[in-house]
């Protein structure tokens, strides 16, 4: 198979999922026609960097991303950097002929995920944001029970991301929580994957409402200027209505993004601390007669159906393990680039599976138009640039 | 024991749960020192008012409200009808020297329950209004661990109250579904719950944002004129902030009223569905060391508890069953007419176990904030009247 | 309609669930064609039997069971006191030409049993053992779906019954932990309950093999001769396989009758303390084809459905409350004496939705295999006796 | 770090599982001090295991066992083959100086492990037996608090491995249905799982009571002449009781190996379906007085905790994701492997933590003791052999 040399920006949480899933591929069994060599990773502790190429196999590491950028070894960009780190290297690995993937979210704000996004594409690079949310089966199979119908018409989308790392006063402030850094706290961070699943699941928001919240004010090391929480409403450019939360001060919930969805013929349910399952409401036949009838359960026996996520007919499983035997947080990362490579490699398109950085950017559309609602107390309707607007 | 007589008004749906009620504290192990007399049931079916009032064993069976307030004998009035007829005849059973329950909403918009309070306040009327929610053993342990600060200060409060009942377009009309009779739709019906229990366990709204919808406007019947669903957030007065919810259209989900709430210390939420059960989040103390350690499990084994709300020693359930033996949705009822009853005959508060008809105004104020909210698009300030409030 | 008087025997835990059914029964809206009246109510601690008697409205208390048996008043004597306390007062009432209702288990071992059921079944009475479980509306629903085949041939009944009210060593002596007075422990008192659910739900258990413990064989007021638990392994007739338990140790188990029953088509599961729902795993048809197809779900939403059984085409509550709205497990007594009261009032069978004697006996049977097979080792194949044997 | 080469036989289900977790070790962050090379896989069919072998990174395939223990660079070998191929292998591994880790059930029958064990202990090899859901996170941490006594003394153990796979009549014959070639069926395939955990969590068995069934005797391919279910009762040495189950037949059960323990203190319950979360219940303090007290929850809040098995202070999850993150099946082999790494580089124990060849013997000596009790009918005692036992 042709290889495609990637380079990593960044080693900490995000890198380091990203390099499982590239290694992790080497013995995927459905071989993706690209296979990833992974060249370089990027950071600013030279040491650590180092640690972290020996660990993962890359054959170089550095502490200047303009080092991968130069690099005519590498063909794919992955940037797993600060969200502050998002645009430049994004940008000038596309303009250096590099395909790129971005973690979200795609920029601070919807103009800086602009100007990622039209600048990328008139690079003619192939382009993805790192929603991995879209890669987990359940999600997927989700997304297809909707496409296909089986819900209906989607009147009701909520959901609401938690956890609870910045309960206890005493946690000290990160870039995550520096809003020159971050661009904005929960809203950006937990707020742009629900706002993805939202426009993946259902379509896209025309409007929200919401507030936002930042509890402890001053922390270790300074002072915070993003939010800890945020909460909307949302209508949706369909018709359906709902309410999108997140929080990182939640005792309890560690990692629960958790949405449900009402259709006029279903509904579903899922939360990521059970990440291999998915709640699905679907309409029962009425009982064919008597007891003792041929059919004899039915709306009897309609309810909630637990469907334990970990067939090989479901999403990304088809060279998975017998049903049962269940996946983890991780392995998302590996079908999502599975999924890039392919498009890469075979010309696929990143969407609408996957989310690419008009998703990215139409996310961040949202994401501001809730931090505009809530500044203001006022309804934002929300609209989109297209790649050529001039805006 | 000293009798009271109760007159009560409707025998469909909460006029039935009322009379199973007060039947039912018959047997209570602990007899409040007033003890029902069951005079008169009123509806406007002559012979479906006959019917009931044999089957739950009022005295006599009247079609017309007037009856009951005229009648010396009943010194208790309970209003199950529907929203337009709660304002007039609870105003009229107060100024004829009658106690009353109310059932939710007290009035169909805010100046409707604030016109109610006043009077029936200023008449010296005990006055009770219909959130049988909070006599849920479980719901009213949630509010105890939350008054005794086990979740330390509330930071955030989602709630839903989702039904499914409307799904089907070929449900007809009824007066639920007409703006002139219930004052509003699943906001009224099922919000005014959500906002009860949201004051109950956190404090007073001070600001709301919102969306309604009415997803099938035509049925059997007639037009329909009120919300089949609707979103809000919400900021408190103490600072939390959160989502209030309701639908008429999720399939599935057939009485779920659910909330959590997440403080600095802790969290618990409750669901309907499960209605004799707590989840609650505690913080456990850190392992005390090695293995082998004299505190072993702490940090270590820390999670949501299923607490089942069915000990001798949770709320309302002194004299109940065995642990483990549960109680149904009709039981809450038991609870609140024994809490009024004892509130009558002792002298003791309806408040703040209790909601009401303050309570009851006070969440008109804020469902009709909601639906200032969604017509408007702008975030409402909520101001509460007093009692002498002349405006 | 026609009243048939009855006496109580025993006012404490059965005698107070079953003089609350019996209360209940007059706002029934399906009223059967015998309204109980009740007569007399029977203790050993007259002052407590006589509060009893104004609690739930009897219209005398006696110290005496031979008070009821000799009062041509009654018609029905309901027998809730202790084991030891079944067998001569029933069959005195049952020779007494009164039907009769005993509460489980029917004997202290078989041979009481089968002397009660042979006795009563020649004097001619009407007989209900105090099975109330299979009045539950969850486990009728099971035993429905059953028989109507949804499950196919049953492979497997696997039943647990766990409480946690002997954990405490310094917990005291009772009549339950006398083996004179109750037979045996955990084995009559919930393994009874196991073994007719068995029964009830997959045939005649055919042989078993068991093990029993005591762990705390010294109390508070003397010695235990009983069980605190068993575990049995048991074959039906029918070629089943399965395991049966009891015990009263098991911390966090506060009331947990859980039972799973597998098929050739299908499995479900209930436990008690969620007692209205039950878990129901359906064959769902193949997916029918690509995607945006029209049967688009099927095999890849299947799982357990969470079956809140509270709607009006569930068993027993086509009165009940609207959907969502559950019931408590003293409601499981309404629709037990409502079943017995038709079959005396309307001379329908008490079987086999009600277990009768017969059950009652042959539940003993299994019941003491389980016990031979625990003492001796080896299994035991079990027969039953007829209405006629001599043995 | 040192290298040890590592020889594979099997590259069918274990085989892959064994091989993935061996090139996941390349990236773990604590490295243990041998570092696994991947030198040969081995299979029957040639251009498979060629297949295998480039998918996983071995340096070559061969289709014969005997190339791997006379290859010099191999210091390991793990068995991964059908059941009646682990003994010759792996006694012929050990004897050629190579540790070995064979996959479970050991042997087939107690005698063939007993062989297995006492020969490879003699030959001086570390040797480890494959059962991975010690490595767990979630049981891992149920045996830290049973071990550390936050359960205090066990009383009871319940478990069962149910499957779903041999529902279907029409599955065809595989070696795992030929008595010759896998000894037992759901007996030895998922008991050995349920006794190995019984052995590791409890202690060991002392004695049990069973039956076996086999549903479907003929299928596509031939006779089927193992069990497709077991169930068992046991009393473990130390005093406790209980069941164990396994079946390959229980709809909707694709993977559900759970179990519950029950101590004097507290409880515990795992469900493999949801591998991540372990429910413990364990004592909580009285209410410390009033309402308003320093410790305000307590009692009133018991119940199982459902604990995410997520965080870093969790068994194995040091260097894993942030807490919510979860894990899949497969990575129990990485700590499995890492464990026995550990134990041959560096002198540490393969128990009690993990399961060595003792343990693998001991396991078949229960299976073996449950299959005697089906067949007999009769309680069988269980002693086990020593190293130097002359039986």
């Amino acid at each position: 198979p042709v290889e495609i040399g990637v380079g990593m920006i960044g080693h900490g949480f995000i890198g380091r999922a990203h390099s499982i899933a590239l290694r992790k591929l080497e013995w995927a069994a459905t071989v993706p026609s690209l296979r990833p060599r992974l060249v370089a990773i990027c950071g600013r502790d030279g040491a650590a960097t180092e640690s972290a190429a020996r660990r993962f196999g890359y054959e170089r590491a550095s502490t200047d991303w303009r080092d991968l950028i130069a690099d005519p070894a590498i063909g794919l960009v992955s940037n797993g950097g600060p969200n502050g780190l998002h645009a430049e290297p994004t940008i000038a690995a596309a303009r250096a002929g590099k395909h790129v993937l971005c973690e979200k979210p795609l920029g601070r704000d919807a103009d800086e995920a602009y100007e990622i996004w039209t600048a990328v594409a008139r690079a003619g690079a192939v382009h993805m944001a790192g929603f991995n949310f879209r890669f987990f089966p359940a999600v997927a199979l989700a997304q297809r029970l909707i496409a296909d119908g089986a819900l209906g018409e989607i009147r009701h989308f909520r959901a609401r991301y938690l956890q609870s790392w910045l309960v206890d006063p005493a946690a000290p402030v990160t870039w995550r929580l520096d809003g020159a850094a971050a661009g904005s706290g929960a809203l950006g961070d937990l707020g742009s994957h629900v706002v993805d699943l939202a426009r993946h699941l259902v379509g896209e928001p025309a409007a929200v409402t919401a507030r936002t919240a930042t509890f402890v004010g001053e922390r270790p090391g300074g002072h915070v200027d993003v939010d800890d929480a945020f909460a909307a409403t949302v209508a949706f450019e369909q018709g359906a209505i709902g309410t999108l939360e997140g929080s990182r001060v939640a005792p309890g919930r560690k990692n629960q993004l958790a949405f449900e969805v009402n259709g006029t013929r279903g509904s579903l349910a899922f939360d990521q601390e059970r990440m291999n399952e998915l709640q699905v409401h679907l309409p029962e036949a009425p009982e064919a007669g008597e007891h003792g009838s041929a059919a004899p359960a039915g709306m009897a026996a309609a309810g909630f159906r637990r469907v334990l996520v970990s067939e090989q007919h479901h999403p990304f499983l088809a060279q998975s393990w017998p049903a049962g035997h269940t996946i983890g947080w991780e392995d998302s990362f590996v079908f999502e680039f599975e999924h890039l490579l392919r498009a890469i490699g075979d010309g696929t398109q990143v969407g609408p599976l996957g989310a690419d950085f008009e998703d990215g950017y139409r996310c961040a559309e949202v994401c501001d138009a809730i931090a505009r609602a809530a500044r203001t107390g006022t309804e934002q309707q929300i609209s989109y640039r297209d790649l050529d607007d001039h805006t």
